[in-house]
Formats: structure tokens, sequence, C-alpha cells
């Protein structure tokens, strides 16, 4: 097997890419702007082969890739391997896609039946997700809760190694809207760690949250906010609501250990948030994990 | 007393003017395009006498508004009345401003404190619910639950005439974000029963919204939705789920009956919801209530 290879995170809005060792080392990393939402049909194997190989010297090199690449908005549509998904059976469905020079494989996003009804997809998270997971023995045996925030944020139980279920919070998304869009909007937010956590008091049990977003709104009105705490009150809020509901979801029990995979900063938030309800957080930053789980993947289909 | 009197509902998007006699029966009915939101500081005054009060030949009319008009962005900031607010009491407090010519009253809006925390306003409503009220004197005595649907949705415990508590859902204002901005905004929608039925069921109890909205975009992913079924699925989405929490954020239980007040096509659609929540909705037509209510107030201040 080669010693190195080309691993790829390729999202939405940004493509990251790194050399990296068998083991998940990174070698080299650099961001392309190259999100799939903004690539014509048929551009992002062209970009691969023309701009990004080449970029990170890696034209010898067999590639992983991750994300949303696999989307119909991307290379090709992979289609998704369904829950529960096992490391090894998800490595054994990469699909080789086609390219010139070495291979290229896309990692399939995942399907799962929601325990409240209806489907939920994952692209790219699959790979953070079993990337923590194989970074450390412990986490493959027993039962786990790994959030995922984001824009669409990810909450996955992990068996013995396996992803049995996983359900998507759009928190991320709802802030943005709110922030950018709607009546609560301000302008001059200024961070602020007590309006967080008066997010949080607010929120209560996750429930009634076009309710408890207007409180918001009322304060201001009511004198009782100054407007630039609008934000983090707002990012409480939501962050509270979505972690006091979405553990019970998955069957998991009030003081719960949970993973929290992704942005330092934003893992803090929620690390806060769960504190606050009871849940003993660690964190796991979302670069590491990708890596280990491309890196991963990588072995699997290349034993040494 | 005048037996006529220029009444105005003049909110943050629009004016919606009538000429009605004291029993509140709508003489002359005419919009204008002079939402709040539009209006330079200080516009709001001369709008009226030199544009409004002559489009409707009320010049010698005295005048009664209600709505955003009365906060910062309209004529002038008319101090909020604290809850429980009686009709009697709200009467008392009407605000006469400064204009040439005939009184001009504005209501002033109310102020709460929500049953969860925290402060909760509304500026208009207060009109349409005591206009309700006094339609009917059957309504002024015992406890009601009243909705009433919109951007900011106001639902209200009015107890022997005095509006209680009350609290906002900004689920109106959820949806316009949802259909234009997000992830979930599909082109070409179709309104459809089913998928909005669909929504209601998905909303459950109305806990982890961020979580349940983006089952229509996991649905659509999955092949479980036509796209075009979106916006209906989300609209039963959304207000099954501000049905499913708001009667009991008030105290009110399952099985209640609720006043909705409104705009007739959107009060069916909460009529739905809450009759799949179990409760029995009666609808009151919100340009009636409005008229009602105005047409109360002015009798309070002018004894025949």
């Amino acid at each position: 097997m080669a010693d190195r290879f080309l691993a790829l995170d390729w999202g939405t809005t940004n493509l990251r890419a790194f050399i990296a060792d068998a083991a998940g080392r990174p070698l080299l990393r650099r961001d392309f702007p190259l999100g799939v939402a903004g690539l014509a049909p048929g551009e992002a194997a062209q970009r691969f082969v023309n701009e990004v190989r080449p970029a990170m010297q890696a034209e010898a090199l067999p590639a992983l890739l991750c994300g949303m690449i696999g989307s119909t908005l991307g290379w090709q549509a992979v289609p998704y391997a369904d829950c529960p998904a096992t490391f090894s059976g998800l490595a054994g469905a990469l699909q080789r896609v086609e390219a010139e020079g070495p291979p290229v494989w896309i990692v399939p996003g995942l399907r799962t039946q929601r325990p409240d009804g209806g489907p939920d997809v994952m692209r790219g998270e699959e790979t953070h997700i079993f990337g923590w997971a194989m970074a450390d023995p412990g986490r493959q045996r027993g039962t786990h809760l790994v959030c995922h925030p984001g824009t669409h944020a990810k909450w996955a139980r992990v068996v013995d190694n396996r992803i049995d279920q996983f359900v998507t919070a759009m928190t991320g998304e709802l802030f943005a809207l709110l922030r950018t869009h709607s009546a609560l909007k301000v302008a001059g937010a200024v961070p602020s760690d007590s309006a967080f956590e008066q997010g949080l008091a607010a929120a209560g049990d996750g429930g009634a949250l076009a309710s408890r977003l207007f409180t918001a709104r009322a304060r201001v009105v009511g004198g009782n906010m100054d407007p630039k705490d609008v934000e983090s009150y707002l990012s409480g809020l939501l962050i509270g609501a979505e972690v006091a509901a979405t553990p019970a979801l998955l069957g998991i029990g009030q003081g719960a250990d949970i993973a929290i995979i992704g942005d330092p900063a934003l893992c803090e938030h929620y690390r806060r948030a769960m504190d606050w309800h009871g849940y003993a957080a660690s964190l796991f930053d979302g670069e590491a994990a990708v890596l280990a789980g491309l890196a991963a993947f990588y072995r699997e289909r290349h034993p040494c």
C-alpha cells in the first residue's frame, strides 16, 4: 500500500484537503473554495483532476473523499448505507468513481429511521463519527452518544462501533435565519456568556420553541435585555432546546456521557449546554476526526 | 356622541380603515399601504391628517386606532398596560394623541409575564380579543382560550372578560423564513391536505422542533416526499407543534374549547390542527373582531 493518501472532506460550502499517512497524521493541509453548492454538473471530477490533486502534489496517490461530494450536487450520487451501519460494512461499501490516475473512492452517507418516524440522512459526519471511534478502542465497545454540531447538527447513538440510529437538528440554520432575516435580528451583537446562559434557562425542556424564541424580542421591547445580547441569548436558547430534547429522542438518559465532534468554539457552546442539563461532555476536534476516519477506511481497503 | 367613528387597525405592514357605527357595523372599508414598518418618524400623524382621514371623509369624526401604530415605530409609543387587563381598565387607558380636528385615541398594547418566565407583549390583538368577547355575553364569563394566528401568533387565557396571561409563538415568521431562505425551500409548492396532515403527525408533542423540521429535507432526499408537498408539510409541522405545546403553557387542559380569531383561511389550518389534538375550535373573523373591539372601546369612552 501507498504509505500516504489524499484525504478530502468535501462539503456544501468548502473543500478541506490533506495529505495524510495511513495512521491519519496530516502531512499537508489546504482549503479550496469548491463547496459542492457552487459546482456545475460534472465540475467536481474536473476540478479534482486538474486543480486539487495537482495543487496537493498527489497525482500518484489514492484518494478518499467524504461529505456532500457523494450527493447529486457533487461528483456522483453514492447510495446511502442503511443504519445500523458497522465500520467494516461501510468500508466495504466505498464507491470507486471514474477518474484518470490512482483510484478515487467516496464514502457513502447513511440513512436511518428516526425514532419519531420518517427517515433521516447524513453525508460526511459518518466519517467523523467512525474517526472518533477508531481513535480509541474504548469507544468501540458499549453505547455512546455522539453530537456533531453545525448548520445541521447530527446526533448519533453508537453501539459496539456501529452507528445504530441518528437524528438531525437544524439548529445552526435556524440561528442563521433568525439573526439574518427575522424580526429578532439586531445590529452590533456582542458575545455574552450571561446572555447565553439566560437563553439556556429560557429553553426549558426544549418544547414550545416557536413561542420561547419570541421571548428574545419581548425582552428587548420590554426593556429587559440589551439588543446587543440577543444573538447570544438566541444561541443559548436554540442549543439549549436541542440538548434538552435530543438525547431522549435516541433513548439516552440524563447524565450520560456525550462526545462532541467539530469546531472547538462551537463545541464549547454545546459543552456548556450539556453541562447545564447534567450531561458529561468531552470534545473531539472535527479535523482530527475526519482524518482518523478517512485513514481508518483507507487501512481497511489497503491492509498492510 | 357621534353615531359614527373612524376605526383603524394600523399594523406593521398594512393599515385597514373603517367608518363604523357605534355597534361596530362597517359603513366604509379601505386598506392603505401605510404599515408602520415603512413610515419615517413623524410620518404617521401627517399621513393620518392629510391622507387617511380625508380619503375616508372622516374629518368630522373621532378616531380609534390599535396595533403597532402605538409603538416606537408608529405615531407615538403608548405604554403597555399590564395583565391581567380588564376591558374597562384598558378602555380607561386609551391614549389621546395630538392631532388637529376631532379626538384621536390609540389603544395601548398589553404586557404579561409568561408562565415559562420573562415578559411577552402584544399590540393590536388585545382589541381583537376584547372584540370577540364583547360580541357575545357568554364569552365575558368563565375561562376561555383564544388563539390569534399570524406572523407572531398570540394565545391568550381570558377569564371573566379580562386578559389574564398570553404567549406569542413566532410560527408564521418561522414558516416564512424556512420557505424563503432555508435548505428546506422548494420551487413550485402545491398546497396538499395530506402533506399538511403528515406534518401534524410529525409534530408529535411539539418538542425537538429543530430536529423534526429536518424531516422535511430527509423525506425529500430519501425519496419519501414530493418536493412540491414540502410547504404544506412544514405548515402542518409548525402549526401542529404550536397547538401541541401552547395550551398547556397557559394551564389549559386537552379537550378545551379554543376560539380562533383572524384570517379565515389561516384559521382553518389552525382548526384542523386543534381537531387533530382533540380541541374543539370555533372561528371568528379578524376583521369583525377588530371592529367589534374598537366599537366597544368607543362606546365605553362615549356613553350614550
